[in-house]
């Protein structure tokens, strides 16, 4: 797991002042992304969808470069997962989301 | 579309008391689901994490019923659905989807 | 205030076993609905509005239920209070809304 | 609708890149703005409550702003729909509201 | 872990389909409640905080009753925890928190 | 009850403005805080914990700040609450929490 990528600067402290913790979630998130059926890709689609859909800005831009980065994933995906945010939890999740993307655009 | 599966009862008495709400409800679903790079079933996986991570018991239900009915996901793709939620959203929501998908399987 | 209308059961045993916190509930709910330029019944259509966004279904029934009874708002009031919550928060929001309402309804 | 004002720079992109999107939007807009019963005024004011409860910072000062500036609505209004948001939503809530108030003010 | 107890039925499912994610949860759920500096009481208070901050009814329950039976923490002491609630989540998280405590003081 | 460090820049508006709105707060502040059977400072950290736990970054640092000045809680012990909020909420309120923390050890 490339910690800088996914989870910010926060993960640093983690490692060297509370390493079980570290440990504790470097299984986790192994476990969670080693999925019996989905490939990673749709599982990090669905990670910008849960981010987006919670207004949670810095989140939602970590998931959606590192998505971008590290698996290609295209605008129009992105925009596909922004449309299902949209219905099902409105407008302004939608809008904070398309600027975000719009910002990793450039 | 159908409004039953898709929103439970409270469609009906749209369609009959607000049409204009209705017709647009419908045109907004049709544009939310016809992607232009992800098709259907990933966009209903995205939706189910969605509403799985927000703790939202009949939504996660419905949306699971009708993925395995309409699509058929299987219980091990929603299971790696709800791996994401657990990453990301903590262990209430994601034992909350773990029994849904439990009572659904009955 | 009829904190049974408002509040439900759970106001009972807060006036008997912690009545400094009721004092204090009583003398902020007053603040509250005494605006200084909104009206009762506005103030009651944004707790609507507020509570059916949330998703929170209990505080959303109790909110419809003493706004019709006390207030007399109608069914359309309520309704295009419900539009602005799915533009905001989405079609799960608004179509339990609509389920509660078709509910006081009967 | 002028979407700048309403929902800020994300839509640009939405009308040149994801037409139908855009389309679907304004519908949904025109349907949800339309009340049956309330007046606009009213429908803004909810629209407010709801984003300050959801500490929504960008989404609130816009609505806010559109408030003021389209319908002339008072810094007292705003006011008293923050009171219903400190009794439903708690603190922080409230005070994300007022401080975005007094900015708006000056 | 007695995760009976503490996650409820949706943990059996997982333990005997996705033991992975079982055994990382267990990792984690360690790590978690091993603090440095507060004891496993003061840790589960805020537990039951959080809990009822969201209006997840199941959850707080849960964390309530688990509380009450293997720490012995009393109505005061999640009462207390209650007063917080109410003044950073507002009425009706906190009423629905009192109501359960109520049904468990039973 | 000294606002500015419990409740930022808002509050001054309150006071001078909606004094009855202020006096409703300064009484239900108080009657928070005052707990029968919990301690200040352990009501201190379960309002830590609910801030984190809601993504609510400058509501999250205030109570962290607070905290650490007027009671002298320190770095472990609000690593403890975020432990919590971890296991409850997911990883990015986690890391979330964690990078105000780093921030305010500075």
């Amino acid at each position: 797991m490339k910690e800088e990528v996914f989870y910010g600067r926060g993960m640093k402290k983690i490692r060297s002042d509370y390493p079980e913790i570290y440990d504790a979630i470097i299984k986790l998130n192994d476990a969670v992304y080693t999925g019996k059926a989905l490939d990673y890709k749709t599982q990090k689609l669905i990670a910008i969808g849960i981010a987006a859909s919670r207004c949670d800005e810095s989140a939602t831009e970590r998931q959606m470069r590192s998505a971008v980065k590290e698996l290609g994933v295209t605008s129009d995906e992105i925009a596909d997962v922004l449309r299902v945010v949209l219905l099902l939890s409105g407008m302004p999740s939608f809008t904070k989301g398309m600027r975000i993307l719009e910002e990793i655009e450039k």
